[in-house]
């Protein structure tokens, strides 16, 4: 089968020929890839910046995954051959306590398709049953594949904080790309705060608008002051950050109200801040990593509903490179899916 | 009467004869002063560091106030003359947003018994009715004072993550000074984890043995390590800092387990953390302000049971700049209460 | 001033001629009514059921209140002569333990504008300043008065089960009318879950229709079997009941998922359940008063937003023995408002 | 093997020899039984009561069973023969969404292992690995036995509660049997309010003295009336119901505060309160079935740290049926073990 192939850092993805998997464990499962979602992690992992996570080169590269089940092993019971599935990125054994409190990802024997074992950038993928997602008759795989991973980390970050976007307070969204397009609209969806929505780029900021933010933000040459003008000088009670650099942090912490609360999904700055600051306004931040199995089910039937649109674009997965070039230069409004 | 007044930065508060104070309003309440707990906020405000909190010279210290009513304006219905009193020290208008909620501490005409009005380090203090709080009949006002400001600063703090204090966790609590040691007590009642208190002072270790904690650490060159080894590698989901520098604000981070939270109540330093971290860890952070009026009357149906136990000293009011002395060399174990 | 006056159960309000209220205490207002809203429970205090709640004719009735403040006590603060206000219809003294945990429907001093107190049905009505809530200045009063009642009504009982309205759960609402049709609005944009709307008149059920219930029944004979074929046998998540009859609390039960909750707001009938079904389903009841000052608050944001929409209809207060009638006969859909 | 067979109701359990179990799916762990709790389900189940759960005779009882493993199928991970392990009662998949939210009881492919399985009255049983929870080396499991069903009952219905159990509050306990006097334990570990323990019976009520409660009632006529006066006449905040009849049901309610919970976890009476006194005090009910496997990790943690301590006895498995009648006549304080 073709797969895109991650062999050496720094250099482009390689379309090798590889054997297709077959089940190994009665558990296992083989699912033909429908279509698979291009991520700004996949460049991490071409930076050499995903070590800490586990990969090792070489690996095939695509976590964002849905298609159909193609073969299953003897033990088998969440799907059987033919089903179409949506593929959770995390392998969780669901018997320790993190998979029986529901945080898979925090699973004792975590693994990740497409960073630490080989994933969809390939016409077949070999996965756990504990990963598949059954999708209704009438979803097409390829629709839902950024779920997989934009969708549930967007999710799993707005429903941490849901409870704070009561009536009368603002959240505001730090980078309306492929992650934060979602959260722009989940927040709208579990909250009922008012939304601010900040980019630097204009047709993100476009897109914000079209998704029904309050207010859209970032040509300003200081953001945490217009979001603290829009606000009557309260601040964001909830500020969600999708870019995560020095500079998103110092805006966030400055745009920020008393008892509010910055939560963080992209990542790669310093937080710098006094602890004075910290006990003076009851500041409080938080990390987010990626969504668990039932996020993503959750989230699944929120896009049944049409609550929640995602803005995909897709791509044979012979462009995978020119793909990942495109997502480099911020020139993906949304999120671009491979086909095999 | 009596009044210990700050007159002027870095200088000794002055022993003088002033005025008794009298109801204005129909809801202010004059205090006669059982006992007034000193503070490290004292020497903060002493030094110059609380303008930014409103304070602004000359003003009489003193914001652990209990005592008996003295005299009451023609509208109090909370107390009449003779009742003995607790004094929670901010002002709280009872009509705005924050007050409807509770957080009385972040009312919008926010006003602070000791730093921005006149406090207890006198013979009579002058309140508003929403600062008093009723005492039993068998309980003698100086017993309790430090409860209005250290008792729920700490309460307020472990309050409000006691919900993460489940069997099989670990809570550790840096500083077992004035609110530390209320602090420790109050991990064990409200929560089920195991709890570790940290401090550097030998004489603060043996009180920490005595409340109950499951470790005592402190002397060790690397404290975090400590944590981690006697959590066999997980760390503290929960670390509560009374201290707050910038070493404190380092080992706390290092010892934090995954999905763990920082609490911080002493500041000072700077907290400084990669957002990777925050991100794979999913960790987070939150200051926390003085406690509000409701958990103040809650730590009092802790004190009637015996569940909480302050360690005080007493000292005449006289004596009050020997008392900050002996706080700021760090000889005081536990709290320091005046007594005009 | 003309006045509606309650003076003996079972007979029509009197329309009588008495003096203008004026402030006795320092924080008293007195309000010019613009609207006040015509509930249920009047009915219920003509019929002479509301002497437990303390009711003693003769009284003015007239609990959902809106208008301009026209005289102010010496204390007052929270409004000046001539701003637009809504009314809160429970006294609270602000003291209390409930009302410091924003619980002022629950205040040891208790009192009620329209039942325990004279109302709004007349040209003036006199409250304490905590029952203020300032209205924008685009807000006409009389277009919000219903919120001061059936609104938070409808608000606090939605918002207590908000956190159970997850992606994939279901709401059912028993009774499309002045609260129920608010309730139905609410439960979309404070929950994420599918609702069922229940009502046994047609004009009720297509404007449950127009508000967007995914699903509108009522004309079955056996409503809780179409409640279990509609969620393909699972049952609704929560059931909110504004009706209250011997028959809404068995088919609320009859239609409720396992862990579900059956929520009451409207009363009359008795529940009758055996303890093997509550534990064998882990079955859920509570009931729900009147909401708070602070859920008065919120909701005033969502109407701000257009988050909500009040279907309101106006009538003369001269023309309050009919009003009082059509509504007793079901021939009100949505809410009816008289004008002093 | 020996096994004490329910062939036929209201008959005694026969001891007959039965061949071992053998693991026949990959996951299936035999457990050599070191010790198995006897429970009123039983008396239940042979009473013919068990039906709607699914039980159907001849079936080996005891669901309360602690051992050492005996063999394990070859896809085994969670313990290796020889391990001491405690078991849960229920089997549960993993896969479905009650599994995924940690609420494995209510599995969509739920058995009970015990009663719609076969039990641990005899010297092996046959579980999935799902059910294990390995012992610490320190801990004998027939001390600990108990904990898998009347534990994690007593665990899960005051877990869920918890939050509710502030300074201040009062807890009342009716029946401080097997289930009773854990909860009793953990009411106090878990919260922090006052406990007032109910029983008819002397024996237990000396029981509850010894296990702290702060008043301990039961020898009254009316209970209610009891509870009343001992809040002051506020009643109780929570009470906890282990018993379950017409009586119990109405002397709860009876005593119940406002805004209070009545939580049911002994079954067989009708519960009957008027809608109008849900609504005009906000009561809640609810019920609770047997905790999940997390619940009985986290109570595992609560006996190793010495904070919650089991009152039993043993018996040699061939006196199953004295022991069975001594449980019927209300003659075992605490729990009987029985040893195979």
């Amino acid at each position: 089968m073709k797969s895109a192939l991650l062999r050496e850092y720094h250099q482009p993805l390689e379309l090798v020929e590889r054997l297709e998997p077959e089940p190994r464990g009665s558990r296992d499962v083989v699912v033909r890839v429908g279509g698979a979602g291009v991520c700004a992690t996949d460049l991490h992992a071409i930076d050499g910046e995903m070590e800490p996570a586990g990969l090792k080169p070489p690996v095939v590269l695509g976590h964002e995954n849905a298609g159909w089940v193609h073969a299953v092993g003897d033990g088998v019971t969440a799907a059987k051959v033919g089903d179409p599935v949506l593929v959770h990125p995390a392998y969780s054994c669901g018997l320790c306590l993190s998979c029986r409190r529901g945080n898979d990802v925090f699973c004792e024997r975590h693994e990740f398709t497409g960073l630490t074992r080989d994933g969809g950038f390939a016409d077949y993928v070999l996965v756990d049953e504990r990963s598949l997602l059954p999708l209704p008759a009438d979803v097409e795989p390829v629709e839902v594949a950024p779920h997989a991973d934009a969708g549930i980390t967007a999710y799993h970050a707005v429903k941490r904080l849901a409870h704070r976007l009561t009536p009368g307070t603002t959240a505001a969204i730090i980078g309306v790309g492929g992650v934060g397009h979602i959260a722009l609209q989940l927040v709208r969806v579990l909250g009922a705060s008012s939304v601010v929505a900040i980019d630097t780029d204009e047709r993100r900021r476009a897109l914000a608008r079209e998704l029904g933010a309050d207010e859209v933000l970032g040509e300003q040459p200081d953001v945490a002051d217009a979001v603290r003008e829009w606000t009557n000088g309260v601040g964001a009670d909830v500020v969600l950050d999708f870019v995560g650099t020095d500079e998103t942090h110092a805006a966030a912490l400055g745009m920020l109200a008393r008892r509010g609360l910055y939560s963080i999904v992209g990542f790669g700055g310093l937080v710098a801040h006094p602890s004075v600051a910290f006990v003076s306004g009851e500041t409080a931040i938080t990390g987010n990593l990626v969504g668990n199995w039932i996020d993503l089910w959750e989230l699944l039937q929120l896009h049944g509903r049409g609550d929640v649109t995602l803005r995909t674009e897709t791509h044979p997965l012979d462009d995978v490179n020119d793909v990942l070039d495109a997502l480099r230069r911020g020139d993906i409004t949304g999120r671009a899916v491979l086909i095999p």
